[in-house]
């Protein structure tokens, strides 16, 4: 066997060559700077990167340059060394320049090696995208989050939704990790859909209608639709052919003849029959009886963009048992606030032969992987949340990916807060059985009574959805909520309503009509199964894990009342 | 070290005790039967599993039923063995039925070894989820992929559609996998867009307007607005308490009595104004100079549901490199072929630093990823489609993993094509160079020609898009398309003009407006980068795979024209 190596290199995951991207032109920042030596065994080789200048300066009287080099791979810049016989250094030294350069990674001066364990020095500029700093919308001053989301299309280039997109990229593939390693199958449920999930929610409506009025009244203004007169012109045309075709009928006429004179008759027929349909047109979205006609829209009926997938993803776990579905979802609220969009991602597994124990166990199973999963992938973004946005960003996902959930039922959570009343805690939502808990409760029994994540199950069943399990005592239903810090609710679930009976009862006693539900009654009428499952808005996961404040942020490209960017 | 063990035990993933899934109380039948040894090893344990009744039949004068139980985690059934003194047998054996039982894993008697290498002996029945096979819609007999349609609620119950289902899951996860393997993020691009990504396809608008002017018009017949009386009297209220005021004023009346006379005199003015507001108030969606006012809308513009997210993940390539989108895409197409859907999944990656060699590189290592990935993960499902529906769906898969794609510029195939006619091949559309190759072109090179799949680069610029990069020949652009055998053209992908000047120059060649474009511009005014990518058509993998025909059958919620269930 070959003699132990040195320390620093005694590491299965070092080598001391590295190699390029396979389908770009160089290598990846991160598989210099995120070896355990930070790049030092990488001295001496030779190497393409590419990125964009976070910072330059000129130094040595203009004879050399510094270059902060970032490719979005982690959040850590290359540093470069230019000279000036090698590029131009006014074109390369502005922030934001892009910059694809081969150089020879060495060590940096002694006394600089605590700032720095690698740098390149470049050889040759492979090619440049210049930026003139007098123009670029992303001035080097700090700037606010708010500012940013003015330019969606270059926010990206900054530290901050660079390191939030990566933490994104995380949990989502950590999301299909945790149900694929548990045997869950990815359903894709549609986004156009002529359900209404709880017969509530604001939807956004699809519709070619608007379009296609548009396009009749141009059409109409260009080629005017034909008169009363042209109609009854039309209809005594073929009044005449027909006559003149029974006249050389009872007349005997030849065949020849007789053919002629039909053919007459059929194109004047023709002709009416599309006078009479152009007659109709009328400008404007087609009505009938008084109501818009959605007879005539793309899918002959009124659509709509999805609220959840859950109905829908239930047809899958009552043939497949272990689903999930991973997907945007849409309300038309207009809300304003810091925690609401009207386009989000939303995770929702469902499970076939679980109950509400199971449902509960596999939310904080999931919850706590994907902590975990952040600490093993994501550190270095998270160590960056922690220095410029919430100090226990960490120490948050720490706590969580290695804590039992607290448990509670609805009504002992009530209890609690009703005991934190009387001790003087002052809330401004009443508290009382019945109730929803609105943030300020949840908030207090995650962050301040159990400083822990809580699990509050079986809710009344007044303030929950038509398809939550009624409970034996048939005052409750077996939902439940995950509660963390920070956010609150992160996921509301349920057991579902497997008695075909029980749950036609609720949907009537809803006030909802059976019709749309016929297929989700289908489900129980049939080989009906216990099922349960919930919803993880995922955006709240990430605002969760980074401590960012406001959602919009935490999207690549936000939509809310009055904004919808590219 | 311990001796040998057996040769059928010889296998690390083998063991002789099987475990629960973590979150529903069953074991999965794919880890039963899906062992090397057909779960022939797990003889004697007691376990429980959940699933539907594929087929069942009393036997021996009513006093058992074999049924075969399928749960959605393997297309194999599991064979159980029920005893009339267990269930009810009437209850248990109708196709459909949803069972949870108990019971002890057995070799089956050695008569019946052939076809089940083990099977359940059930002692007790834990939940039954029956179904009147009188009702049940789908009955046992052989169901057309085309019956299944209406029934998209119960169809993946079917094998078909099941299986469809775990390829379709397999490829999903294979996606993601590849690319996070290569360093990609996965960025969710924008589902509500205001952006047209080529100025042509037909798009859906999303909107409350009609919604909004549904309200307005229920709520003015309820409670009609103001007449022009009503606000004359209103504006003659205002005007008398505006005298009574001044007049106070000038007769220096007491403070007490003009802060009184004030304060009506706003009363007066809120009032005006709510009166005003009302008036204005005008049945339908609003309008203004002759057009909607979208100013109005949700988002206070037209807003659409997205056909593409590449130019919006440009935006993140122009900043983290290496990124992917995975999302519904729609178009709003009259198109009732067997090929196109109003709603499906595109896969579009786009890398920085990378040309269209990188970018042909990149396609072919994702196809062939694919392809491998279904035959190392779901052999059993594919044999299932060649048993079924395709004679070659396997050796397609093992041919396409395994070959170096062919790859010929496109006036390399145009001459191709026009050897074929001037041999004696006939072509529905002429060949000569500057034609947009027709499917039946596609797929004379790839199944007819070469056998093999294809990569065609290089197309004429008057037929492309305005955002691919023009080759120094100025006649044709970087782009390039994978044929492959049975579906024809699987993806589309180019290199991306990153020059300011010329693509701005493209933008206007093309008769579009510059304004919407000024943000896909700034990518190129500020750090630009060469860039390119790609889109693959989810569907039209999942029909490459399996060997379906129609794209409706391979989508779980398909939506088409005049169809949208659910």
């Amino acid at each position: 066997m070959a003699e132990p190596t040195l320390p620093s290199l005694n590491n299965l995951t070092l080598s001391d060559t590295i190699t390029e991207a396979e389908f770009s032109q160089r290598v990846l920042i991160r598989s210099i700077l995120c070896r355990s030596d930070s790049g030092a065994g990488l001295a001496g080789q030779t190497i393409k990167v590419g990125g964009w200048v976070k910072k330059g300066r000129e130094q040595g009287k203009g004879t050399f340059a510094f270059l902060e080099l970032n490719d979005g791979s982690c959040p850590s810049n290359l540093q470069l060394i230019i000279y000036a016989d090698v590029a131009p250094l006014g074109q390369v030294v502005p922030t934001g320049t892009c910059l694809h350069v081969e150089g020879v990674l060495q060590m940096p001066p002694e006394d600089k090696q605590g700032k720095q364990s690698i740098e390149l020095k470049v050889v040759k500029v492979l090619e440049v995208g210049s930026v003139d700093p007098a123009k670029y919308p992303l001035p080097k001053t700090r700037l606010t989050l708010e500012f940013l989301r003015d330019y969606v299309h270059l926010r990206p280039r900054t530290n901050t939704i660079s390191a939030i997109a990566r933490i994104r990229n995380a949990l989502a593939y950590a999301t299909h990790t945790f149900f694929q390693k548990h045997g869950f199958l990815y359903v894709h449920t549609p986004i156009i859909t002529t359900s209404d999930c709880e017969g509530a929610g604001e939807m956004f409506q699809v519709t070619t209608l608007i379009n296609e009025a548009e396009k009749l009244e141009k059409e109409l203004v260009k080629n005017p639709p034909p008169s009363q007169e042209d109609v009854d012109l039309a209809r005594s045309v073929v009044k005449e052919k027909g006559e003149i075709v029974a006249k050389l009928k009872s007349d005997k006429a030849g065949k020849p003849e007789i053919t002629a004179a039909v053919a007459e008759l059929t194109k004047a027929k023709e002709n009416l029959s599309k006078v009479e349909e152009r007659f109709k047109l009328k400008p404007g979205i087609p009505k009938k009886d008084g109501k818009v006609d959605y007879g005539q829209d793309f899918f002959a009926r009124q659509a709509f963009l999805t609220v959840s997938g859950q109905l829908q993803v239930e047809t899958f776990a009552c043939a497949l048992s272990s689903v999930y579905t991973f997907g945007p979802t849409f309300r038309a609220e207009n809300s304003h606030t810091s925690r609401h969009l009207a386009e989000f991602w939303m995770v929702e597994p469902e499970i076939a032969f679980a109950d509400i124990e199971d449902d509960m166990k596999c939310a904080e199973a999931y919850v706590r992987f994907l902590c975990q999963w952040l600490l093993d992938n994501c550190l270095d973004d998270m160590e960056f949340m922690v220095e410029k946005f919430d100090k226990k960003a960490i120490e948050r996902l720490k706590m969580v990916a290695s804590t039992n959930f607290v448990r509670l039922s609805y009504t002992e959570a009530v209890t609690i807060l009703e005991e934190a009343v009387s001790k003087g805690h002052k809330f401004e939502n009443k508290v009382e059985w019945g109730i929803d808990l609105a943030s300020e409760h949840e908030k207090y029994l995650t962050e301040t009574k159990f400083e822990s994540p809580v699990i509050v199950y079986n809710y009344p069943k007044g303030i929950k959805a038509f398809y939550m399990k009624v409970n034996p005592d048939k005052k409750t239903v077996a939902a439940m909520d995950v509660l963390v810090p920070k956010v609150g609710e992160l996921i509301g679930g349920s057991q579902r309503e497997e008695n075909y009976e029980v749950i036609k009862e609720r949907i009537l006693e809803m006030g909802l009509p059976l019709e749309p539900y016929e297929w989700y009654l289908d489900l129980r009428r049939y080989g009906t199964v216990k099922h349960s499952g919930f919803g993880l808005g995922f955006e709240r996961m990430i605002l969760f894990a980074t401590g960012i404040d406001n959602i919009r942020d935490v999207i690549p490209f936000p939509r809310y009342p009055g904004r919808a960017d590219l």
